[in-house]
Protein backbone atom coordinates (compact mmCIF):
# COMPACT_ATOMS: atom_id res chain seq x y z
CA UNK A 1 0.00 0.00 0.00
CA UNK A 2 1.64 3.28 -1.08
CA UNK A 3 0.90 6.85 0.51
CA UNK A 4 -1.72 8.94 -1.00
CA UNK A 5 -0.31 12.29 -2.17
CA UNK A 6 -3.42 14.38 -1.52
CA UNK A 7 -4.29 13.19 2.10
CA UNK A 8 -4.78 16.26 4.32
CA UNK A 9 -3.53 16.53 7.93
CA UNK A 10 -7.09 17.79 9.62
CA UNK A 11 -6.94 16.75 13.19
CA UNK A 12 -9.22 13.56 13.80
CA UNK A 13 -9.16 13.16 17.47
CA UNK A 14 -10.27 9.37 18.51
CA UNK A 15 -10.86 7.58 21.22
CA UNK A 16 -7.65 4.51 21.58
CA UNK A 17 -9.97 1.36 21.85
CA UNK A 18 -10.81 0.23 18.23
CA UNK A 19 -7.28 0.61 17.67
CA UNK A 20 -6.30 -1.06 20.53
CA UNK A 21 -8.28 -4.44 19.43
CA UNK A 22 -7.06 -3.98 15.85
CA UNK A 23 -3.42 -4.08 17.00
CA UNK A 24 -4.50 -7.24 19.37
CA UNK A 25 -6.06 -8.61 15.71
CA UNK A 26 -2.26 -8.23 14.35
CA UNK A 27 -0.40 -9.52 16.95
CA UNK A 28 -2.82 -12.47 17.17
CA UNK A 29 -2.76 -12.92 13.33
CA UNK A 30 1.48 -12.83 13.69
CA UNK A 31 1.38 -15.46 16.48
CA UNK A 32 -0.80 -17.62 14.50
CA UNK A 33 2.30 -16.90 11.09
CA UNK A 34 4.56 -17.25 12.91
CA UNK A 35 6.21 -20.50 14.74
CA UNK A 36 7.98 -18.89 17.77
CA UNK A 37 7.49 -14.98 19.75
CA UNK A 38 10.97 -14.31 18.98
CA UNK A 39 10.11 -14.28 15.59
CA UNK A 40 6.69 -12.57 16.26
CA UNK A 41 8.47 -9.86 18.18
CA UNK A 42 10.87 -9.25 14.95
CA UNK A 43 8.08 -9.38 12.38
CA UNK A 44 6.46 -6.47 15.17
CA UNK A 45 9.69 -4.42 15.12
CA UNK A 46 9.72 -4.27 11.36
CA UNK A 47 6.25 -3.21 10.36
CA UNK A 48 6.84 -0.81 13.35
CA UNK A 49 9.69 0.33 11.63
CA UNK A 50 7.89 0.55 7.91
CA UNK A 51 5.28 2.72 10.19
CA UNK A 52 7.82 4.91 11.92
CA UNK A 53 9.64 5.99 8.24
CA UNK A 54 5.77 6.99 6.93
CA UNK A 55 4.71 8.31 10.57
CA UNK A 56 7.66 10.78 10.74
CA UNK A 57 6.49 13.05 7.91
CA UNK A 58 3.15 13.21 9.12
CA UNK A 59 4.36 14.35 12.12
CA UNK A 60 7.14 16.76 11.72
CA UNK A 61 4.30 18.47 9.26
CA UNK A 62 1.57 18.39 12.49
CA UNK A 63 3.79 19.41 15.20
CA UNK A 64 6.04 22.13 13.66
CA UNK A 65 9.10 20.34 15.56
CA UNK A 66 12.26 21.53 14.33
CA UNK A 67 15.69 20.42 14.27
CA UNK A 68 16.26 18.63 18.02
CA UNK A 69 19.72 20.56 18.92
CA UNK A 70 20.77 16.99 21.58
CA UNK A 71 19.39 13.95 22.54
CA UNK A 72 17.70 15.25 25.66
CA UNK A 73 15.43 17.09 23.60
CA UNK A 74 14.45 14.47 21.58
CA UNK A 75 13.81 12.46 24.59
CA UNK A 76 11.27 15.10 25.30
CA UNK A 77 9.90 15.64 21.77
CA UNK A 78 9.35 11.94 21.66
CA UNK A 79 7.55 11.97 25.04
CA UNK A 80 5.52 15.12 25.29
CA UNK A 81 4.67 15.95 21.37
CA UNK A 82 4.79 12.31 19.68
CA UNK A 83 3.36 9.84 22.50
CA UNK A 84 1.09 12.37 22.82
CA UNK A 85 0.05 13.09 19.60
CA UNK A 86 -0.60 9.38 18.57
CA UNK A 87 -1.04 7.39 21.53
CA UNK A 88 -2.76 10.02 23.50
CA UNK A 89 -0.59 9.42 26.69
CA UNK A 90 2.68 11.02 28.00
CA UNK A 91 5.69 8.56 29.36
CA UNK A 92 7.54 10.23 31.51
CA UNK A 93 11.33 10.58 30.43
CA UNK A 94 13.94 9.39 33.49
CA UNK A 95 17.00 7.15 34.02
CA UNK A 96 19.19 9.16 31.84
CA UNK A 97 22.67 7.26 31.33
CA UNK A 98 25.57 9.12 33.05
CA UNK A 99 27.16 10.06 29.08
CA UNK A 100 23.63 11.54 28.19
CA UNK A 101 23.28 8.42 25.79
CA UNK A 102 20.74 6.80 26.89
CA UNK A 103 17.06 6.73 28.67
CA UNK A 104 13.72 5.73 29.19
CA UNK A 105 10.18 6.27 28.36
CA UNK A 106 8.38 5.11 31.38
CA UNK A 107 4.50 4.64 31.09
CA UNK A 108 1.97 4.01 33.62
CA UNK A 109 -0.56 2.87 31.20
CA UNK A 110 0.43 1.53 27.90
CA UNK A 111 -3.10 2.01 25.60
CA UNK A 112 -2.21 -1.12 23.17
CA UNK A 113 -2.52 -3.21 25.79
CA UNK A 114 -5.62 -1.96 27.77
CA UNK A 115 -7.66 -5.18 26.92
CA UNK A 116 -4.91 -7.81 27.05
CA UNK A 117 -3.80 -10.59 29.12
CA UNK A 118 -0.94 -12.49 28.14
CA UNK A 119 -1.83 -16.82 27.57
CA UNK A 120 0.63 -18.61 29.09
CA UNK A 121 2.12 -19.89 26.29
CA UNK A 122 3.24 -16.69 24.73
CA UNK A 123 5.85 -15.08 27.63
CA UNK A 124 8.43 -14.09 25.57
CA UNK A 125 6.18 -12.32 23.22
CA UNK A 126 6.91 -8.46 23.46
CA UNK A 127 3.58 -7.60 22.85
CA UNK A 128 3.89 -3.85 22.16
CA UNK A 129 7.00 -4.61 20.13
CA UNK A 130 5.56 -2.72 17.32
CA UNK A 131 6.49 0.60 19.32
CA UNK A 132 10.24 -0.11 19.54
CA UNK A 133 10.00 -0.48 15.31
CA UNK A 134 7.92 2.85 15.26
CA UNK A 135 10.86 4.92 17.36
CA UNK A 136 13.87 3.35 15.50
CA UNK A 137 12.04 3.81 12.13
CA UNK A 138 11.09 7.67 12.64
CA UNK A 139 14.30 8.63 14.72
CA UNK A 140 16.52 7.22 11.51
CA UNK A 141 14.59 9.23 9.02
CA UNK A 142 16.13 12.30 10.96
CA UNK A 143 19.27 10.98 10.67
CA UNK A 144 19.20 9.27 14.60
CA UNK A 145 20.26 5.80 15.01
CA UNK A 146 18.85 4.77 17.79
CA UNK A 147 18.40 1.31 19.89
CA UNK A 148 15.25 0.70 21.17
CA UNK A 149 13.76 -2.03 23.82
CA UNK A 150 11.09 -2.86 26.20
CA UNK A 151 12.72 -2.96 29.66
CA UNK A 152 9.56 -3.49 31.56
CA UNK A 153 6.60 -4.37 30.68
CA UNK A 154 3.28 -4.54 32.50
CA UNK A 155 2.21 -7.43 30.26
CA UNK A 156 4.48 -9.63 32.31
CA UNK A 157 3.86 -8.40 35.67
CA UNK A 158 5.89 -4.95 35.86
CA UNK A 159 4.17 -1.99 37.38
CA UNK A 160 5.07 -0.30 34.63
CA UNK A 161 6.22 -0.27 30.75
CA UNK A 162 9.55 1.11 30.70
CA UNK A 163 10.71 1.22 27.07
CA UNK A 164 14.19 1.89 26.66
CA UNK A 165 16.44 4.14 24.29
CA UNK A 166 20.10 4.63 22.98
CA UNK A 167 21.72 6.71 20.87
CA UNK A 168 24.00 4.70 18.54
CA UNK A 169 25.09 7.41 15.91
CA UNK A 170 23.86 10.31 14.03
CA UNK A 171 23.56 9.24 10.84
CA UNK A 172 25.23 10.68 7.73
CA UNK A 173 23.14 13.19 5.30
CA UNK A 174 23.64 12.66 1.51
CA UNK A 175 24.16 16.49 1.22
CA UNK A 176 25.01 17.59 -2.24
CA UNK A 177 28.94 17.28 -2.82
CA UNK A 178 29.41 20.85 -3.29
CA UNK A 179 27.70 21.39 0.42
CA UNK A 180 29.61 18.29 2.28
CA UNK A 181 32.93 19.82 1.25
CA UNK A 182 32.74 23.60 1.91
CA UNK B 1 -5.47 -12.27 23.81
CA UNK B 2 -8.49 -11.60 26.86
CA UNK B 3 -9.69 -8.91 28.34
CA UNK B 4 -8.40 -7.37 31.31
CA UNK B 5 -10.83 -6.47 33.79
CA UNK B 6 -9.18 -3.49 35.55
CA UNK B 7 -8.73 -1.12 33.06
CA UNK B 8 -9.64 1.85 32.88
CA UNK B 9 -12.38 3.76 30.79
CA UNK B 10 -10.19 7.12 30.48
CA UNK B 11 -10.65 8.96 27.75
CA UNK B 12 -7.09 8.93 25.38
CA UNK B 13 -7.52 10.84 22.82
CA UNK B 14 -5.24 10.40 19.80
CA UNK B 15 -5.11 11.07 16.30
CA UNK B 16 -5.56 8.63 13.97
CA UNK B 17 -2.68 7.79 11.67
CA UNK B 18 -0.97 5.33 13.92
CA UNK B 19 -4.07 3.53 13.90
CA UNK B 20 -4.05 4.21 9.83
CA UNK B 21 -0.48 2.58 8.97
CA UNK B 22 -1.04 -0.30 11.72
CA UNK B 23 -4.35 -1.70 9.99
CA UNK B 24 -2.41 -1.07 7.29
CA UNK B 25 0.27 -3.73 8.37
CA UNK B 26 -2.66 -5.59 9.19
CA UNK B 27 -3.85 -5.83 5.84
CA UNK B 28 -0.79 -5.66 4.17
CA UNK B 29 -0.21 -8.89 6.21
CA UNK B 30 -3.52 -11.10 5.68
CA UNK B 31 -3.07 -10.57 1.97
CA UNK B 32 0.54 -12.41 2.50
CA UNK B 33 -1.43 -15.02 4.27
CA UNK B 34 -4.13 -15.40 2.31
CA UNK B 35 -4.58 -16.99 -1.37
CA UNK B 36 -7.11 -14.23 -2.70
CA UNK B 37 -8.85 -11.01 -1.83
CA UNK B 38 -12.30 -12.60 -0.96
CA UNK B 39 -10.49 -14.60 1.69
CA UNK B 40 -8.47 -11.11 3.04
CA UNK B 41 -12.02 -9.76 2.78
CA UNK B 42 -13.53 -12.25 4.64
CA UNK B 43 -11.22 -12.74 7.20
CA UNK B 44 -11.06 -8.87 8.06
CA UNK B 45 -15.11 -9.19 8.52
CA UNK B 46 -14.46 -11.76 10.98
CA UNK B 47 -11.94 -9.89 13.23
CA UNK B 48 -13.63 -6.86 13.01
CA UNK B 49 -16.67 -9.12 14.49
CA UNK B 50 -14.93 -10.18 17.35
CA UNK B 51 -13.53 -6.81 17.94
CA UNK B 52 -17.08 -5.27 17.53
CA UNK B 53 -17.95 -7.92 20.48
CA UNK B 54 -15.51 -6.62 22.69
CA UNK B 55 -15.97 -2.50 21.80
CA UNK B 56 -19.32 -2.17 22.72
CA UNK B 57 -18.98 -2.71 25.88
CA UNK B 58 -16.63 -0.21 26.23
CA UNK B 59 -19.12 2.28 23.77
CA UNK B 60 -21.72 1.60 26.13
CA UNK B 61 -20.13 2.63 29.42
CA UNK B 62 -18.13 5.43 27.57
CA UNK B 63 -21.49 6.68 25.97
CA UNK B 64 -24.19 6.14 28.09
CA UNK B 65 -26.53 5.40 25.38
CA UNK B 66 -28.91 3.81 26.50
CA UNK B 67 -31.20 1.09 24.62
CA UNK B 68 -32.63 2.57 21.14
CA UNK B 69 -36.19 2.98 20.18
CA UNK B 70 -36.01 1.81 16.55
CA UNK B 71 -33.26 1.69 13.81
CA UNK B 72 -33.79 5.14 12.76
CA UNK B 73 -32.24 6.05 16.33
CA UNK B 74 -29.86 3.00 16.06
CA UNK B 75 -28.32 4.74 13.19
CA UNK B 76 -28.01 7.88 14.36
CA UNK B 77 -25.98 6.50 17.37
CA UNK B 78 -23.68 5.24 15.18
CA UNK B 79 -22.97 8.29 13.25
CA UNK B 80 -22.87 10.71 15.52
CA UNK B 81 -21.70 9.00 18.91
CA UNK B 82 -19.64 5.45 17.60
CA UNK B 83 -17.80 6.86 14.69
CA UNK B 84 -17.13 9.80 16.14
CA UNK B 85 -16.02 8.35 19.40
CA UNK B 86 -13.61 5.43 17.56
CA UNK B 87 -13.02 7.13 14.31
CA UNK B 88 -13.23 10.86 14.53
CA UNK B 89 -15.08 11.44 12.18
CA UNK B 90 -18.97 11.61 11.76
CA UNK B 91 -20.60 9.79 8.52
CA UNK B 92 -23.93 11.27 7.59
CA UNK B 93 -26.92 9.06 7.68
CA UNK B 94 -28.63 8.73 4.34
CA UNK B 95 -30.67 6.75 1.26
CA UNK B 96 -33.26 5.30 3.68
CA UNK B 97 -35.02 2.45 2.03
CA UNK B 98 -39.00 3.21 2.22
CA UNK B 99 -39.67 0.30 4.82
CA UNK B 100 -36.58 2.15 6.97
CA UNK B 101 -34.72 -1.06 7.53
CA UNK B 102 -32.05 0.16 5.50
CA UNK B 103 -29.14 3.14 5.52
CA UNK B 104 -25.92 4.04 4.33
CA UNK B 105 -23.53 5.42 6.54
CA UNK B 106 -21.47 8.14 4.03
CA UNK B 107 -17.94 8.82 4.93
CA UNK B 108 -16.94 12.31 3.00
CA UNK B 109 -13.04 10.86 4.56
CA UNK B 110 -12.26 7.38 5.68
CA UNK B 111 -9.39 7.69 8.51
CA UNK B 112 -8.07 4.53 7.58
CA UNK B 113 -7.49 4.89 4.40
CA UNK B 114 -5.58 7.84 4.85
CA UNK B 115 -2.07 6.62 3.46
CA UNK B 116 -3.65 4.09 1.06
CA UNK B 117 -3.45 3.50 -2.70
CA UNK B 118 -4.84 -0.10 -3.48
CA UNK B 119 -2.31 -1.91 -5.77
CA UNK B 120 -3.66 -2.68 -9.30
CA UNK B 121 -3.65 -6.67 -8.33
CA UNK B 122 -6.23 -5.95 -5.38
CA UNK B 123 -9.15 -4.95 -7.22
CA UNK B 124 -11.08 -7.14 -5.57
CA UNK B 125 -10.16 -6.25 -1.53
CA UNK B 126 -12.53 -4.13 0.88
CA UNK B 127 -9.64 -2.35 2.62
CA UNK B 128 -12.02 -1.42 5.27
CA UNK B 129 -13.92 -4.21 5.21
CA UNK B 130 -13.21 -4.94 9.09
CA UNK B 131 -15.19 -1.93 10.00
CA UNK B 132 -18.54 -3.86 8.49
CA UNK B 133 -17.57 -6.57 10.89
CA UNK B 134 -17.02 -4.32 13.56
CA UNK B 135 -20.46 -2.93 13.50
CA UNK B 136 -22.17 -6.77 12.65
CA UNK B 137 -20.27 -7.72 15.98
CA UNK B 138 -21.41 -4.94 18.25
CA UNK B 139 -24.94 -4.70 17.06
CA UNK B 140 -25.77 -8.21 17.72
CA UNK B 141 -24.51 -7.66 21.07
CA UNK B 142 -27.56 -5.31 21.56
CA UNK B 143 -29.79 -7.85 19.91
CA UNK B 144 -29.76 -6.80 16.49
CA UNK B 145 -28.68 -9.02 13.52
CA UNK B 146 -27.89 -6.15 10.86
CA UNK B 147 -26.03 -6.79 7.29
CA UNK B 148 -23.14 -4.61 6.59
CA UNK B 149 -21.26 -3.64 2.95
CA UNK B 150 -19.39 -1.34 1.39
CA UNK B 151 -21.49 0.21 -1.31
CA UNK B 152 -18.85 2.61 -2.51
CA UNK B 153 -14.92 3.28 -1.48
CA UNK B 154 -12.76 5.73 -2.20
CA UNK B 155 -9.84 3.72 -2.42
CA UNK B 156 -12.13 1.99 -5.84
CA UNK B 157 -12.60 5.44 -7.05
CA UNK B 158 -16.13 6.07 -6.03
CA UNK B 159 -16.12 9.97 -4.35
CA UNK B 160 -17.78 9.31 -1.24
CA UNK B 161 -17.38 5.85 1.17
CA UNK B 162 -21.08 4.65 1.58
CA UNK B 163 -21.49 1.71 4.21
CA UNK B 164 -25.00 -0.27 3.29
CA UNK B 165 -26.61 -1.15 6.77
CA UNK B 166 -29.81 -3.77 6.80
CA UNK B 167 -31.64 -4.50 9.46
CA UNK B 168 -32.20 -8.65 9.29
CA UNK B 169 -34.38 -9.22 12.80
CA UNK B 170 -33.81 -8.59 16.20
CA UNK B 171 -32.23 -11.09 18.22
CA UNK B 172 -34.41 -12.77 20.84
CA UNK B 173 -32.92 -12.05 24.30
CA UNK B 174 -31.78 -14.98 26.95
CA UNK B 175 -34.11 -13.98 29.70
CA UNK B 176 -34.98 -15.76 32.47
CA UNK B 177 -37.93 -18.27 31.84
CA UNK B 178 -40.45 -16.54 34.33
CA UNK B 179 -39.52 -13.22 32.46
CA UNK B 180 -39.83 -14.56 29.16
CA UNK B 181 -43.12 -15.62 29.53
CA UNK B 182 -45.12 -13.50 31.75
Amino acid sequence: MSRQSNRTTDNKKMNSELFTLTYGALVTQLCKDYENDEEVNKQLDKMGYNIGVRLIEDFLARSSVGRCQDFRETADVIAKVAFKMYLGVTPSVTNWSPAGDEFSLVLESNPLVDFVELPDNHNVLIYSNLLCGVLRGALEMVQMAVDVRFAQDTLRGDNVTEIRMKFIKRIEENLPYHIRFF
